[in-house]
């Protein structure tokens, strides 16, 4: 689908902020937003000039096809503010590859790159003063498209919604994370959608996670579907192993997120010469190193939490508690990766990119 | 989750009708909507008064939940008129159980009866005129629910609109639809949700639609995605083959929809005396058959076309050509089950409720 490339983006700044109302010690995840969000439509074939404007609500019709059929993908990413008051972004390229990635899954209009690039880097400097110093602090940006179209046919529409929305957002401890893996339930299947940042692969998540909760686990570690064999995904969130001193990871796949922070840490361990083997993880392996000692962590990545150690997993109703163990990986990873996201470490890697 | 009952539905008509502006005789599937739509909103952990007012857009926070997390479902039904201006649905039940099981599926609340039914009936009522009389007219009725809920968090809503919209069609001849069986993409996986009317699992579908169409095939046959062995449906619709002369179509599962249509095909087809298996049908079954000659139709089968017959498949890149008949299990079972449901026959199955 064409992506027209337009430099202009039309600017109305809000009369007043909401800045003040805001405790910035205080944030629940992705509650509150920022003063402005940016909008672009595509119509008749190409992309309008982007909007920034005021955080508000927008008209929907009740025919709108994302309302039936599902069309929306989004992306997840931070930017952060580093002792000299610039801000950073972290591997911005590999959200917008991957949403462009999501959009044709979907059926969905590429987005240019200077729309989602140029708008995100405006917006970010209209609300700069929403985006806090130090360590764990954080602006969640949330880039999203939607299919506007109206009528309902089961077709891909013809209208869309890019949108970009801020929410700031602090480090939060994700307390003591149990884990089910799933027997019966899975994420995605074989020729689906589950490589896509797609909507409808979140709602499907949800009924089986609550029926988790039910039973005391915060939260489910995905298998394959045809066998439920092979351990893919916790939560939403990519997931990874520690056996002994071996970290491992599923390989990236149709059913299995090609998560940035999952890439991020696969090369972080590796400079700190941890041994990363990425290859299919089965749950009989999970379940002999858990019963014989060498599983020591687990633990969930992504980016709204970055690192999320898991205490324990339960398999066809035997629960498995793991080790309490000094410098975890998780711990250790999770320091050096929010060091160099904040700006307070040196990043060799040229991730961060300054807005 | 609480489905409160409550009695009263609040009522707001419109100024005036759109009715004159629209061309009955030239009606595209889903496009028109009638004057006034049913909306009720469930907050606080109830549902609240429903209210029937002007079908209009409403006001959608960028946050809300449907856009980034998927939680959205629907209902496909018809209405019809008799020649003595009466209403008619087909086994709203059916159709009214489906959307509480698609519901539970996806996290969401059930619907109380009364504010579905006596909601939908009251929406016909004031909307009355927009039923046409006649074989293949009719109301194409879409209800649906949607997660409201503002914040960028995936976690189930706490907030949702449940509302009932109304689109007048006619029947409609689709065209000669040639078909290819999928054998990489699939629709649906083992413990996910392509039983549900989920509105994630059309989005998913469009794409390699999408493909199938630049090889100049109108729809897929999806297959298991495990195996990619066994036929499950037709684009959107569930699917029929006849061998010889006994009808084959899968068992419901998680992966195919209980289909309305589907089912009342069922017992339309054994009331007629046709051999109906319902049971796995293969791939390497399909192809046999079509190569010795025993393979006489495919038909998809739902609310919206009825029954959409299919002219020939792809598969390996061979295509098969399906022979021409008289007396169509297609055409015959279609023109016996539009005569019961625009009550132009007797409906000896006690389907069709007038409101």
């Amino acid at each position: 689908m064409s992506a027209t490339q337009t430099n202009k983006i039309d600017i109305t700044k809000a009369a007043t902020s909401k800045i003040n109302e805001v405790d910035f010690e205080k944030l629940s995840f992705g509650a509150v937003f920022t003063d402005h969000m940016l909008e672009c439509d595509f119509t008749n074939g190409e992309w309008q000039t982007p909007v920034i404007k005021p955080y508000a609500p927008f008209l929907a019709d009740p025919s709108m096809r994302v309302f039936h059929y599902g069309q929306a993908i989004f992306e997840g990413m931070k930017a952060y503010k580093d002792d000299n008051s610039d801000i950073w972004l972290f591997r911005p390229d590999e959200n917008y590859n991957r949403f462009n990635k999501s959009a044709v899954r979907m059926a969905m209009p590429e987005v240019p790159e200077n729309v989602f690039m140029d708008g995100l880097s405006q917006l970010l400097k209209i609300d700069q003063e929403w985006v806090k110093k130090g360590k764990g602090n954080a602006m969640y940006i949330r880039p999203f498209m939607i299919a506007t179209g109206t009528g309902v046919i089961a077709n891909p529409s013809d209208d869309y919604k890019f949108m970009i929305i801020l929410s700031p957002v602090t480090s939060y401890y994700s307390g003591d994370v149990k884990v089910v893996i799933a027997e019966h339930f899975s994420r995605a299947a074989n020729g689906g959608i589950g490589a896509a940042k797609a909507a409808g692969n979140y709602a499907a998540q949800f009924y089986p996670t609550t029926l988790a909760n039910k039973e005391g686990f915060q939260q489910v570690i995905w298998t394959d579907d045809a066998t439920h064999t092979k351990l893919e995904e916790a939560g939403t969130m990519n997931v990874f192993f520690r056996i002994n001193d071996t970290l491992l990871t599923a390989p990236t796949s149709e059913r299995i997120l090609d998560g940035v922070t999952r890439k991020t840490l696969i090369d972080l361990a590796k400079s700190e010469g941890i041994n990363v083997e990425v290859r299919s993880v089965l749950v009989s392996e999970l379940v002999e190193a858990a019963e014989n000692g060498s599983l020591k962590e687990i633990f969930g990545a992504g980016t709204a939490a970055v690192i999320s150690p898991i205490s324990g997993f339960s398999y066809k109703e035997t629960y498995h508690e793991l080790p309490k163990i000094e410098n975890a990986m998780a711990t250790q990873l999770k320091d050096k990766l929010t060091n160099i996201q904040n700006k307070l470490a040196e990043d060799t890697f040229g991730w961060t990119v300054k807005i």
